[in-house]
C-alpha cells in the first residue's frame, strides 16, 4: 500500500464482465485476470488451477497483466480447446513464464501447487492466525497467534525507533472534512474515504493516512531549528474504502496499520536522513532474509513546485543512494507530483518481488499547512517532510512473510515456539515446571498432556502445527533437569540441560536468528 | 467509562439554557453545573473561579449535582449579590463542602487553586503531553511525551497479561449493523455510535466496545472445555458519539482505548477467575499507590435470565470477595440487567474517588451469540462471559494519574527522566556519552548544552519540566566516570559512578518504584 494518497488518487474503478454474465469490480492498473481467477469470482467458469490464458475484449492478455479499462474478461484453462491451443502455440507468457513443452507445464503446476501450499490465507486458517468475516469486509480478525506475530513485528520496529531517534505519537481516527480539504485529500481521495456525520451537520472521515495529523502536531507551536529533525511514528489504524471486489486476504484490505513515520527536517539534513532511512530498511530486511534494490523516481510531468528544488532534492537522493552502496536504478519521471521518492523492491525466498518500503519527499504538505521553523538566522524557514515506511502495511507484510517462510516462522516471530510432551506419569509435574520456566522467559510454549494420544502422534501433530521445538520429557529428563529436544524439521538435538536450552533459545530469539539448531 | 453499553444506554440528552440566552447540550445524571461552568460555555456570564451557587429553573442547586432534565441554568458567583447572600446563609454545600466562615472559604479557595494546578489539561499543555483540536472533537492528539506514558501504561498491562494467561487479539473497527443487531447494541446504543455507509447500501458502525467481536472469535470454531478459560484482551480504539457539550479533556472523549478483556469460562471456573481479576486489579493499583474498595452490585429489577443463575453467580462473587480479603460493600439491585458485577472504587492521592476497574458477568451475550463449548461429558454447554478492565479507559486513567501525581510522574511512567547538563567545555563529549548510555538502556534522557544559559537556570528549568533526575557533568565527573545527581525536588545525591547510577535507576524503573532517592 503506497503511503501517499495522491499516488492512488489516479486509480480508476473498473467493471469486468465475466463469461458467466456476472460483473465484478476492479481497479485500473491493479486488478489482473489472475487476481479475478484467484478471488473465486468465476469458480463456475474456470478455476485458477486451470487458468492459463485470458482474453480481454477478445484479445489475448497475460494473466499477470493489470487490466486497464472496463472490459469483458474470459479465462481459459487446460480444460478448454482454446486454452490448450494458445498454450501449445508457445506465444504466451504465463505469470511471466513461457512453457513450450510438457515438462515445463509440470514444473509450472508444481509451482502453482507450492503457491497454494504457501498461500497466506491457508496458513492463516491452518495455524489459527486470523480470519475474515462478512460483518467487516476487508478488516482482519487476528486471533491470539496472529496478534502475537502482529505485535512482535511492531515491537521489532519500535526497538529500531528507539535506536534511531523516532518518537511515537498517538492520533485520532476521525477528522473533519476541513482538515482533508486543507491537506488536499478531499479533492483527490475522498471517494476512498469512509465518512461519518455527527450532530447532524459535521462530516468526519476515517483517516486513510497519518500525514495531516502530524502536520497539525508540527504547527501546534513555534518550532526551532534546534528541534529538527523531528521523527514521528504512528501505528494508528488506517481505513480506505476499497471496493469489496478488490479485497483479498491480507494483501488488499480496508483496515490496516503501517509502520508509518514522518520526518520534518531542514534541507541540510535531508541527505543524512535519507541515508538513515535506507539503513533502517536494510537492517530490517536483513533479518527477514530479503534481498532488495532501490528505485529512484524523479520529477514527473506535471509536477508541483520549483524545478530547482526538484533538481536539488533528486541530487541529494542520488548522493544518498550512492553513499548507501546498495544496488539502485533510476526510474525517470515516476516520482509523485509532490516530490521525488525512493521505492525499495524486495525479493522473497520464492523469488517474488514486492514493494513495501518507501521514502517519499513532500514539498507540498509543508506549503499547504504553512509549516515553518525558526532557523539559526532567526528567520522562518520551510521544513522538508519525508514520508517513510519500512514494513509498509503490517497486514500485507504478514501475508508476505507467511508465504516467504511457508508458515515456518523463525523462532522470534513464531506464535508456536515450544511444545512440551511428557511421557510417563512421573514427568508431569516436571513438564509443567518446564512450561512455566519458558513461559516466564516470554516464550510461546504449550503442553500436550493428552492421555489419549501416542508419543509419536503428539510429535507429529506438533511438527504439523509448526512448533519450532518439541521437548520430550520422561523420567530420565525429570531426574536430570534436562529436556530431549527435536527441531521442527525432525532433527533430534538430544537430551540437554533445561537451563542451557533456555539460554540458547533466548539468544536465538533475541538476536532474531533464522537458525534452527543450537 | 463503563465497559458495557447497556449501562449507558439509559443516558438521556439535555438542553441547558444559560443566562446569556445560549443553549448547551448535556447528559442527564452526568452533566453538572460545575462542568458547564468549567467547560467555558458561560465565560461571559460567570467564570468557574467565582461560581459558587447554581439555580436550576429558579431553585438552588449544588454545583456538583448532576442535572436531571432540560432546564434553565444560572451560575452565581461572589461577584453577584445573590451568590454572596446564598453563601453567607450557610445553607449551601459546594462541591460537597459547606463553609460557614471566612477561614473555610480560604481553604476552599486554596483547594480550588490546587485543583487548577493539578488539572490534567494544564499538565498536558505544560509538559507537552497532548492537545485537542477542533478538527477532531473529543479525540486526543498524544505528543511524543504523552504517547510515552500511553505506551508505558499499555506495556505494564501487557506484562501482567503474560503472567496471568491473557492473550491479545486485534479486531476490526467497523462492523455492519447486522452484528450490532445481533448483540443488542443497535437497539440500546445506536444513537451513541458513529455510522458509515459503503458501496451505497451497507451501513457499518465504529465499535463502541469489543465484546461482539470477541463473541465472533469464540464461535469461529467448535470450542472444547480443554481450551477454557479463554482470556482475550483487546487494545482496539473505541468510538462513542458523545455530544460535543459533554466533552472535557481526557475524562470525557469520543475516541478512547481500554485495557479491555473478555474471559470465557465454565461456571466451575468462575470463582477462580473473579479472584484472579481482583488480584490483577490490586497489583496494578498498588503500583499507583491507590487505595480501593469493591462494590458488589446484585440483581436489579427488571433483569434477564433465571433467578437461580443470578443467585448462584452472586454467591460466587461474594465468596470471591471474601476470599480476596479486601474491603467490600453490597450494592443491592445495582447490577446490570444482564448480570451482577463488581465495581472497584479507587481513592487517589488527593482523596478523590474514581471508578475505573470493573468486573461484570454477562449471561446474555453468550445466549445472543449462542456460544457453546463441548464439555467433558461430550455435550454442548453455555460458557460464562466476564467483561473486565483494570485501568478502564487509558485516556481517563492518564487524566487521573496526571492529577494524582500533580504532574510529578514516578520514574517508570515519566516521559522526562534524566536531564544531563555539561559544565565547562571539556565535559561535552563525556556528557554525550552519558546521554547515549542512558538512552541505550531505554531511558528518556535529554541534554541541555545550550551555551546561552547559566547552570542555575538550566537546573531550574529542568526541575520545572519535572525531570526526575538532573545530572551535572563537569571536568571532575568527566575524569572519574561519575555524574553529580540531583532529584527533581532539589535534593542533591552528590557525585556517583555513572554505572552505579544506571544500575540503580534501571532497578527503580523496572520495579515501578515510587521512590526518588537511591
Amino acid at each position: 500500500t503506497p503511503l501517499n494518497p495522491l499516488v492512488e488518487a489516479t486509480e480508476t474503478r473498473l467493471s469486468i464482465q465475466l463469461a458467466d454474465g456476472r460483473t465484478v469490480k476492479g481497479t485500473a492498473g491493479v486488478t489482473t485476470p489472475l487476481f479475478v481467477a484467484q478471488s473465486g469470482c468465476c469458480i463456475s467458469a474456470c478455476s485458477v488451477k486451470g487458468a492459463l490464458v485470458s482474453k480481454v475484449n477478445g484479445e489475448l492478455w497475460e494473466l499477470g497483466r493489470p487490466l486497464e479499462a472496463d472490459c469483458e474478461l474470459r479465462l481459459l484453462g487446460f480444460d478448454t480447446d482454446e486454452g490448450r491451443r494458445t498454450e501449445s502455440s508457445g506465444l504466451m507468457r504465463l505469470l511471466g513464464v513461457a512453457f513450450p513443452g510438457e515438462k515445463d507445464k509440470e514444473e509450472w503446476e508444481r509451482e502453482q501447487e507450492e503457491a497454494r501450499r504457501r498461500d497466506h490465507r491457508r496458513i492463516g486458517t491452518d495455524q489459527e492466525l486470523f480470519f475474515f468475516n462478512d460483518v467487516s469486509p476487508g478488516s482482519c480478525f487476528f486471533l491470539p497467534k496472529g496478534a502475537y506475530i502482529y505485535n512482535t513485528l511492531t515491537d521489532f520496529i519500535k526497538s529500531e525507533y528507539r535506536r534511531r531517534g523516532f518518537n511515537e505519537v498517538v492520533t485520532p481516527t476521525l477528522y473533519s472534512t476541513a482538515l482533508w480539504e486543507r491537506s488536499g485529500h478531499w479533492e483527490h481521495y475522498s471517494e476512498n474515504m469512509f465518512t461519518v456525520t455527527s450532530e447532524g451537520s459535521q462530516t468526519y472521515a476515517l483517516k486513510p493516512m497519518n500525514c495531516p495529523a502530524h502536520c497539525l502536531m508540527f504547527e501546534q507551536r513555534v518550532r526551532s531549528w534546534r528541534e529538527l529533525p523531528l521523527r514521528w511514528a504512528d501505528f494508528g489504524a488506517l481505513h480506505r474504502n476499497e471496493l469489496s471486489g478488490a479485497l483479498g486476504g491480507l494483501t488488499r484490505v480496508r483496515k490496516f496499520c503501517q509502520d508509518d513515520a514522518h520526518i520534518f527536517c531542514t534541507p541540510d539534513q535531508l541527505q543524512d536522513e535519507i541515508v538513515a532511512c535506507l539503513d533502517f530498511v536494510r537492517s530490517v530486511y536483513q533479518v527477514f532474509g530479503f534481498s532488495f534494490h532501490c528505485l529512484l523516481s524523479t520529477r514527473p510531468a506535471p509536477f508541483l513546485g520549483e524545478p530547482e528544488d526538484w533538481d536539488n532534492a533528486e541530487q541529494q537522493l542520488e548522493k544518498s543512494l550512492q553513499h548507501f552502496g546498495e544496488r539502485w536504478e533510476l526510474n525517470p519521471g515516476d516520482g509523485a507530483f509532490y516530490g521525488p521518492k525512493v521505492d525499495i523492491q524486495i525479493k522473497d525466498a520464492i523469488g517474488r518481488q514486492h514493494q513495501c518500503a518507501t521514502i517519499q519527499l513532500d514539498f507540498q504538505l509543508p506549503i499547504r499547512f504553512d509549516l515553518q521553523y525558526i532557523g539559526q538566522d532567526g528567520q522562518p524557514h520551510r521544513p522538508v517532510m519525508i514520508h517513510r515506511a519500512v514494513l509498509g502495511s503490517l497486514e500485507r507484510m504478514i501475508a508476505i512473510l507467511a508465504e516467504n517462510f511457508g508458515g515456518k516462522w523463525p523462532l522470534w516471530l513464531s506464535p508456536a515456539q515450544v511444545m512440551v510432551i511428557p511421557v510417563g506419569g512421573n514427568s508431569e509435574s516436571y513438564s509443567k515446571q518446564v512450561v512455566q520456566q519458558f513461559c516466564e522467559a516470554g516464550f510461546m510454549v504449550d503442553l500436550n498432556d493428552d492421555q489419549g494420544a501416542t508419543l509419536n502422534k503428539k510429535i507429529r501433530s506438533a511438527q504439523l502445527a509448526q512448533y519450532n521445538y518439541i521437548f520430550v520429557v520422561g523420567d530420565k529428563e525429570s531426574e536430570s533437569g534436562t529436556v530431549n529436544v527435536r527441531c521442527r524439521g525432525g532433527k533430534q538435538l538430544g537430551r540437554r540441560p533445561t537451563e542451557e536450552v533456555l539460554t540458547s533459545l533466548t539468544r536465538l530469539r533475541d538476536t532474531r536468528s533464522n537458525l534452527d539448531e543450537f
